[in-house]
């Protein structure tokens, strides 16, 4: 693939008509070559191909297929990626094909499925997916306005989390009014919830954060059933939505 | 201050040199206008300086002096400072004369003071500083390999929280070294320590975190009184170290 269509990968149209991401850097390439992933080009520096022979060969054997491989300089590595510095490589992946609102409910059912309402920063995004996969939470729901989860920034936040979760894309009126339905419940965080210190949290149902500018929206809150607050001991007036996720999810699998 | 100054101010050598450091959006300007931070010049567009109308104004009455005022552009706020746009402003600051090691330790036979061992990214030092600061932990040490406080990468993203924590950078070996003299506490979070949904966490003396790449330091090892591990439920084989802060800060104050 020529440089300049690489390229095109980091705009979310040009992933959405090819239905290819980049992944870069070594943990991330390590990962998707033990992954599901279809890998269709692999860019590296000699050292690193050198370095993941065995797992490329590993990939191989079991796909029973071959990747191209290029060996390409540490600069134009750099100029076809995000990263400042990149000695290691860019990996060229077909996109899985998404699951249904009918099976992430069905999960819904039995465990916690994350929905992401408004997120905007591709570090947070990724770093939520890094940390619900610790927790064992593999099922996440994004609004449409929330950043594409094939971003190579995403990506690369999740250290290689991205190859063990579902995620789906899906309009969140859509999303709720099914689980209503359903009856499972819809649980958001807030500053005015449920001190998550003295809860039991609901081992099923839909775990919602919002925006980081503007938290939980009006759509979510009118479809709740419970909320849950992290207690504040200092002065500090918002946390981080991905450091907020962590703990809630950490007092999740407390109960 | 002429731009070219201005733009020095994005490098550590600059800032030390001059002992100043920039500011910039509209929550940390906001922030530090509450401060007992010392503002030499605001730059802003002129909306921006129109909103905050009041804030100056009650900042120049408490300190008794002028903030030097600057309209001025977005184009050339982005120019300025670090921020793909910001219609907002960039504020420049003095930095506050640093605290003793002597201090440090004081607040560490009454609290919990956390120290950073290499943490190499602002965004993760910003965010670690601003959940510190909700969980009401105010006293950071951090080591010299560790990324400046005064990057405003770091300012940004502790979210006006850098005006209300005490911070210093130190050799933390020497550090190490007089709290275990005091016979204090010094902990360190590890996926081989005590499991903190098991624990009862410490309330006072030194909480250590690694670097992203490599975690706790051998001498922080060799200096540990303990270790504590977040229980991992999935198969991410680590979490983000600002994250991880976050979850102990949270476990520490449920005791």
């Amino acid at each position: 693939m020529s440089p300049k269509k690489i390229k095109t990968l980091h705009e979310k149209r040009h992933r959405k008509e090819s239905g290819l991401f980049l992944v870069e850097g070594d943990k991330n390439i390590r990962e998707i070559l033990t992954s599901d992933f279809t890998i269709v080009e692999l860019h590296g520096t000699p050292d690193f191909l050198k370095t993941i022979e065995r797992e490329i060969q590993a990939y191989e054997m079991s796909k029973k297929t071959r990747i191209t491989l290029h060996e390409t300089s540490e600069a134009e590595l750099v100029r076809l990626g995000s990263f400042m510095s990149n000695n290691a490589g860019i990996a060229i992946a077909e996109q899985k094909s998404v699951t249904t609102l009918e099976s992430m409910l069905e999960q819904a059912k039995k465990d916690i499925v994350l929905v992401l309402d408004d997120v905007r920063d591709p570090g947070n995004f990724g770093t939520i997916i890094r940390t619900a996969e610790w927790y064992g939470v593999t099922h996440i729901i994004t609004s449409p306005t929330t950043v594409d989860f094939y971003n190579s920034k995403v990506i690369t936040a999740t250290m290689g989390s991205f190859t063990r979760v579902t995620t789906l894309t899906a309009e969140l009126e859509e999303v709720f009014k099914a689980a209503k339905e359903l009856a499972l419940p819809i649980v958001t965080a807030d500053m005015h919830g449920q001190n998550i210190h003295e809860t039991t949290i609901t081992q099923h149902g839909l775990l919602v954060f919002g925006s980081e500018s503007h938290g939980v929206s009006q759509l979510a809150k009118s479809y709740m059933t419970n909320t849950l607050a992290i207690p504040r001991f200092g002065n500090a007036e918002s946390l981080n939505v991905s450091v907020a996720a962590g703990i809630l999810l950490d007092a999740l699998r407390r109960a």
